[in-house]
């Protein structure tokens, strides 16, 4: 006895899942031995544990109450601080705090995406963006990426073949998830005018644009054209602070925000307030800026010692992207490992020790099998080394299969 | 320039602003001298803050990473314990954590509701859980209600009127939001058998049950039908402990547990560990007994009050309800007050410094003007005297406008 009768696994995708059989609990696990270069997360040890503990001891007003669904006028406050800084125009009725940057991208499909709907996405891409997106009915459409991002020349040839045009073009531009890649400035201005052209929203998803350690900085959309109508921002606090705290933001047209607090409302009232207040009071007392150099460092540090290992211990069996930022390279086998199925690869390399996630994860197309997103932000060189060590045995172990 | 050109008011309903023009930052500010009879909150006072501090100070295994999306497994366990104590069967492959209760109502309709089904709601009802099922694009049907809830009798008929079954049946079974209403348990028997012949699922969204301040317990679906496959019950701890943790769960057939899973991965990924982590070690030492036994000591003492005060005011110009626990009661103007129009009065009572919501925020259909809902569960007795006392001025106020 079921009381649906429509397809429950469009409403609800699982594209990881139908790529590894593996819950994410395990990959999330903290026991386990296991080299975590799978999920996107700082290492516990770089987050700033002992002072976020410190905040949440200290009485607020309003701590275990309903917030604005908005947000805590507090932590907007500091938000308009952090993007003045960038040299971002906004201003609060811009703003909405949302429980991490994943709600930004639910509010995004649910106020722009109907049944059918064409949505642009980058192939590869995060996951849960492209699940969000189907799961309000989206036909997503896989578009290029090369090293300076999305290949915006290819999307008018890719539309006129799709035959209609996207009501939304989903990217992540800055140290792309799962690719590393940068959308470069001539792409993001095209982009904006295709935008135009075809009366498309940016989903502009940029959870690593404040973890540039090294390169010149590329301006955002919100720099190119402020204000523009266009532009829906996702931004977050997780993966610049810590992912557990779910606390993200949304830079939206005036126009959206009432729309925004409603469906908002309606997913859950508003966004833990403890939290904001900890984002919003640790933001205030300028720790964020300080915070940030410091991981800055390390990441540049562990995105070197991971193409160090890569290179020490696969030579030419592998090519990987060299990102200015972020957490993630992104890993494509060759030589002698390029008959290696990364999909095939994932249960092998969990038995060696180590995670990472294959591919095929990050497309609906089945695309990308030869690849494999690592994330660099989780452990020290030292672990990287034995996380890549143990790649490599497992991939060893495969190919003597194949043989 | 706009992107969208559907309905954006169907996909972010606000049935509350439709109503009365005021924000929710006003009706939830605390630094007003209103008397606040308008949220369903727990006072500041009556929140466990020190304890919870003290919890939210310390440090707990993975507190700031990603969590498992289903919940971390220390609050399932607690979630367990708590409803063994209630005498339900349930087990750890149905109970998903979630941001609120409000989040398990969005689960619900993003699993079973399609553009066009129809979603029997009670008349009236709690306006987000309108407002999430014609986000997905329910045609809400509502039926009436009286002293003991859900005059489910009269559902045959109206659905026979309506030519079509029910996609899903969304109850408040308990203290009912917001006419503090009890679902008998014939009635709930009865409302099982409707939902079997037609396939419908029954939305159980019941925050307010474990505030039972007097009466006898009225057993409910999951205890008289445990493990029922068409019941997906809604909890949270919002009501019982405070709203601004965010946490709640869903007790729903084991087959759902993945969708649930995917689904909730592309609403917020998981839910905020470190208040999950609070609630946990809160429940896991014993906290949540004595905390019960204060509060709904003070509810009673506080709903007493507020009949008291309606009496001594008004006299015969309201009736209101009864509960036997939770938060409300529903207020009809009568006598002399027959002619106040509730929706009008909003403004007026706001600027005699009392806040409580029009009786049309709470159906689709602009009936119940001449109800309010009043909080009781905000206010000491003292402050509920003097809320009363400043609606009496607002409505005599109002009178003489209309005399």
């Amino acid at each position: 006895m079921s009381a649906t009768h429509l397809p429950l696994a469009r409403r609800a995708p699982n594209l990881v899942g139908s790529v590894i059989d593996s819950s994410t609990s395990l990959l999330a696990s903290q026991t386990h031995d296991i080299v975590r270069f799978a999920m996107g997360a700082p290492s516990d040890d770089l987050m700033p544990v002992r002072v976020f503990n410190q905040y949440y001891g200290e009485s607020t007003p309003g701590k275990y109450t309903y917030g604005a669904t908005d947000g805590e006028p507090e932590l907007v406050e500091q938000v308009l601080a952090l993007t003045q800084l960038q040299g971002i125009e906004t201003s609060a009725d811009r703003i909405t705090i949302t429980t991490g940057g994943m709600q930004g991208l639910d509010l995004a499909c649910k106020l722009f995406v109907d049944p059918g709907d064409l949505v642009v996405v980058e192939g590869p891409t995060y996951t849960n963006g492209i699940a969000t997106a189907l799961s309000y009915g989206a036909e997503v459409l896989e578009a290029p990426l090369d090293e300076n991002g999305l290949v915006v020349e290819e999307l008018p040839e890719l539309i006129a073949r799709a035959g209609r045009t996207p009501k939304a073009i989903y990217t992540i531009p800055t140290f792309q998830n799962p690719s590393g890649a940068t959308l470069s400035r001539a792409r993001r201005e095209q982009l904006l005018e295709l935008a135009e052209r075809w009366g498309s929203v940016i989903i502009d998803d940029d959870p690593y644009g404040l973890l540039r350690f090294e390169g010149g900085p590329v301006p955002g959309f919100t720099q190119i054209a402020p204000g523009h109508p266009l532009v829906f921002s996702v931004r977050t606090f997780s993966k610049i602070l810590a992912p557990g705290l779910r606390v993200g933001w949304v830079d939206a047209p005036t126009e959206l925000q009432q729309l925004l607090i409603n469906a908002k409302q309606a997913m859950d009232t508003c966004t833990n307030v403890p939290a904001q207040h900890l984002v919003a009071n640790f933001l205030k007392d300028g720790h964020l800026d300080t915070h940030l150099r410091w991981v800055k460092g390390l990441y540049q540090e562990r995105k070197n010692a991971m193409r160090d290992s890569l290179r020490t211990h696969f030579g030419n069996g592998v090519r990987s992207t060299n990102p200015e930022g972020g957490f993630f390279l992104w890993l494509a086998f060759a030589g002698a490992y390029a008959d290696i199925h990364t999909q095939k690869l994932f249960e092998p390399a969990l038995r060696h020790g180590v995670a990472c996630i294959p591919g095929p994860a990050f497309s609906t197309t089945g695309a990308f099998s030869d690849a494999l997103r690592l994330c660099f932000a989780t452990s020290s060189p030292e672990r990287i080394d034995e996380g890549v060590v143990r790649l490599k045995r497992a991939a060893d172990e495969m190919l003597e299969g194949i043989a």
